[in-house]
């Protein structure tokens, strides 16, 4: 039995031996070659639709597809079956990262990185970005008010690294409840959140129900100094509006990791707006822990017992 | 007996309420007026030169300098004496705002926020900062391994917030031994730590024996994928080997906070080094819990007993 990993990261296929299944590097970005088309298992990683497409086609004994993105988008977008190919995702493999990340736009926002660089490609010193604040901003994650809309496994890996740098986490998600110690409100309540909140992390998922999720009316009930930050999807952010209350000083700022279109278009109005942080989407694309998944998977596979991250066909 | 604070930053006066003194709020930029200059105790944030040379001329009562930085520099080089004036510090206030900034210029360089904002400044989508990573570098601080040369109350406030991100840290100091449950290592050990390093955080105070403690030789022994981290004193790297080591690509990149000369000139080097990110001395600057520091010591002061952070005199 044949198992093919991608080539388009680093895997540490040790972790991968000791089952009857021989193991065989490819390339995501070429057809797959004809020595391997009679594969059973493939792994796949930022493949190309191309190759997805063609594999679909050719792979006749492919029973089982590892993807380690979030989400099975690609592979059933090249023409996968669910219903003749197991297909599982990379779910939770990127939970980490993308919290990382985030941790890391809310300091930028805080610190201003940004505006420190700006000043470094002119050889300048921005003596103003240090020294004395006397001022009330967002300028510290200590005691800053954090509200987390979106309360999945991103939400549970961000929020303990927010409170051991002193945030006030609060949550906001359609199901309330306390969840890994963290009190998570309805989204009913987000009118009484949105103006004792400092900075809000939006990790909502892409679906027409959280479209222009953030929308001009919500923006407004934001205190003049606060930043949002978005890892979700782009789509639940009104980014016109968003573009407005930044030109009128409506809110502190923005950092986005995704938009609605993506790349970003040269023309995108987001660019240029004041005290905005773009990050190209890339929060994930470093999955952790990925030959845990794929050995745990695989034994899964061999004793013919449910796999882990199976989407319903 | 009056007691003068500063508006330089925000205090919350109220929690200075209760004492048999009054309060009085005074500019740092400008000389002490006259109706207040017979007050026993004085509150520095930032204050002049001349305004400290000023007071230390014209303040005969004066018994008390209160300071908010972490050190005595200035109200020292104002001519205050010692042995007539007790002098306290704001040590501690400072370990937390730069214990958080340190933590961001690690996320900079782990995500390259830096080449993103080159980026967004020119409307372009640098897809390539964000999807696959088939790399060994230091691109996430979980599991990466940190090592934090000079290990204080900076260093102790640091340690867990990367050990909450997942980093593997250890400790270099003169005194080796476990502090904080953090393993320290002895100077005779650097050459045996550096090379295992993926990220070198320097928090040394600034001393002749400091002097150029990262230096060509030491540099050397960091793997090319390291970086370099520096929010102690610019006194301890040598400016010139590093900006060397990273036009060679012998290291992964720098993160500055402080310099030998700051502000930093125009005309020097490290502004243009690759993979060079510069911070203007603004890991500090924003004490936290000045009134609680204040207030205990008004107390210790009123009661004649002795004050939190004398210098020695």
């Amino acid at each position: 039995m044949k198992l093919l990993y991608p080539t388009s990261l680093v895997l540490d296929i040790q972790n991968l031996k000791g089952f009857s299944v021989t193991l065989h590097p490819y390339d995501v970005k070429i057809p797959i070659p004809e020595e391997l088309i009679d594969a059973e298992i493939m792994v796949t990683w930022t493949n190309t639709p191309e190759n997805l497409k063609d594999a679909a086609k050719r792979m006749k004994n492919l029973r089982w597809i590892q993807s380690l993105a979030a989400g099975p988008n690609d592979v059933l977008a090249g023409g996968f079956d669910p219903h003749k190919t197991t297909i599982t995702t990379g779910s939770g493999l990127h939970d980490i990262p993308v919290a990382e990340h985030t941790l890391g736009l809310l300091l930028t926002a805080a610190r201003r990185f940004d505006q420190m660089r700006d000043y470094q490609l002119q050889n300048k010193w921005p003596g103003h970005l240090g020294g004395s604040f006397p001022r009330n901003d967002f300028t510290t994650l200590r005691d800053a008010r954090v509200l987390i809309w979106g309360f999945g496994n991103i939400a549970k890996t961000l929020a303990p690294y927010l409170i051991a740098l002193g945030s006030q986490v609060r949550g906001v998600a359609r199901q309330p409840g306390v969840r890994n110690g963290i009190e998570v409100y309805g989204e009913d309540k987000l009118a009484e959140l949105l103006p004792q909140t400092d900075a809000l992390v939006m990790i909502l998922p892409g679906s027409e129900t959280t479209r222009d999720a953030l929308n001009a009316e919500r923006l407004k009930l934001l205190p003049k100094h606060a930043w949002v930050v978005n890892v979700g999807r782009g789509l639940s952010v009104d980014e016109d509006a968003l573009v407005d209350a930044l030109e009128k000083g409506e809110i502190g700022g923005a950092a986005l990791d995704v938009f609605k279109t993506e790349p970003l278009p040269e023309s995108s109005r987001l660019w240029k707006a004041p005290n905005m942080i773009i990050s190209p989407h890339a929060a994930g694309g470093r999955p952790l822990g990925c030959t845990d998944l794929i050995a745990e998977n695989l034994r899964r596979f061999l004793a013919e017992q449910p796999l882990k991250n199976t989407i319903s066909n």
